[in-house]
């Protein structure tokens, strides 16, 4: 099931995606109370086409905490050995944008890149969960692009700076929570051109090592989310260019880049 | 003027501390209607002494935004260049905790440092400010323990996970709103033997040049913090260990370090 959250006519709700269109949740349960006497009628009334509404981030983290390298074909890539733990960093929830939003390419840096991530969020509080019960904990999987100025990354060698940009964090365009994390392609493309094309099957860590790792560090809280690393194939977006990452079964994610 | 959150009878509040008593904020503002008649017989209800109450975290943040090598006798004592620019990292807001409460030592490190840190606190929205303009933002001054597992954060270069474990952010005991940060003694007792001892003139970064640097970055929300570094003589503590941190004209900051 994929779960939206969208504005229409300047308000927000939240409803559950199919094809093309998007049927508000409050509503079609409000109106089931009705629907006894007044039927299939008031039904069609919480249903939306996509092109009517605005489609906003799925959840609103209090922190997004992602993972550096984490797909063995990556690691291949750079020359770098698969790593015994994973290597984490935040980013802040001031980066989250949604589908369609712009991001905006900062004055300071000179190279900002698209990086294609699976993401989980969190359904419940977590402190101290073991992967075995890690799937009680996740509410269901986005698509992210953990968005990275790459100029200051290497300037700094701490990555926070390069990664917290406001804008620098599209996630959506909805939360599908009936998913096998294990096995989804997930590719980028750049103004309509394949730059990134792998399969999560890929990863080192697995999205259930990853909710064990982090929540015994630090309590997830719910919408959080926990990103879980980039294939091969980054590179740098200009001002004009449109990427969109794409996980099978999850959807497309689009965004611009601007000034 | 020295603003804290308190507990009292299970309730919390904001109050002003004046030596060793807390005045309750709304009681005091209330009670102030009905004083031309009661007097001051119903202000001294709104005063507690210190001892009654228990001190919480003086602000919720959303984020703790922190900066590396920012002391130049810190530079000079790791042999290091002062560096051009802050380097940053996040601690997530999980990790506050208030005076007197416990820094839980985590299973996973070995050593456990202390660092004595200069904190503002964000009162009004900001981004993009300049440093000119900083202290419109800044609502005031706190002490902060950014406690970090040095051995995660030499493991991982990276340093997020090393910071952001839960009961890895001391802050407190009040907000001082008056406060010039760029003249006070900051200093740290291990078990009551002095650790670190510097002043704030020695910052490499002021703290209105990091509400501009920072701000640059990532939009700060009132409550947000941004710790200015620490001084030299860093080091281990162990469970069992009291660890305070004192910075002039605002207090002092306690905390026990546990299992």
């Amino acid at each position: 099931m994929k779960f939206v959250r969208f504005k229409k006519d300047g308000v927000r709700n939240t409803g559950i995606l199919e094809d093309d269109s998007i049927t508000e949740l409050s509503c079609s349960m409000k109106k089931a109370i009705d629907a006894q006497s007044i039927g299939k009628f008031v039904l069609e009334k919480c249903t939306y086409d996509l092109k009517e509404v605005e489609i906003l981030p799925p959840v609103s983290p209090t922190k997004v905490v992602c993972v550096g390298l984490n797909y063995v074909d990556h690691a291949r890539e750079l020359n770098m050995e698969i790593p015994e733990e994973p290597v984490i960093f935040i980013k802040p929830s001031t980066g989250v944008i949604g589908p369609l939003d712009s991001i905006i390419y900062p004055s300071s840096s000179k190279q900002v890149d698209y990086e294609a991530e699976l993401a989980l969020t969190i359904s419940t509080k977590a402190h101290n969960i073991k992967k075995e019960d890690a799937d009680q904990y996740i509410g269901g999987y986005t698509v992210l692009n953990d968005v990275t100025a790459r100029d200051l990354q290497r300037k700094d060698g701490q990555w926070t700076r390069a990664k917290s940009f406001n804008t620098f964090c599209p996630i959506g365009p909805c939360i599908e929570t009936r998913l096998d994390p294990a096995d989804q392609q997930i590719s980028l493309k750049l103004n309509g051109e394949v730059k990134q094309n792998s399969n999560t099957r890929n990863m080192i860590f697995s999205p259930q090592e990853l909710v064990e790792f982090v929540s015994n560090i630090m309590t997830l809280h719910p919408g959080d989310i926990i990103a879980t690393g980039t294939p091969p194939g980054v590179g740098p977006m200009n001002v004009g260019d449109t990427v969109e990452v794409e996980i099978e079964n999850i959807g497309s994610l689009k965004n611009f880049v601007t000034k």
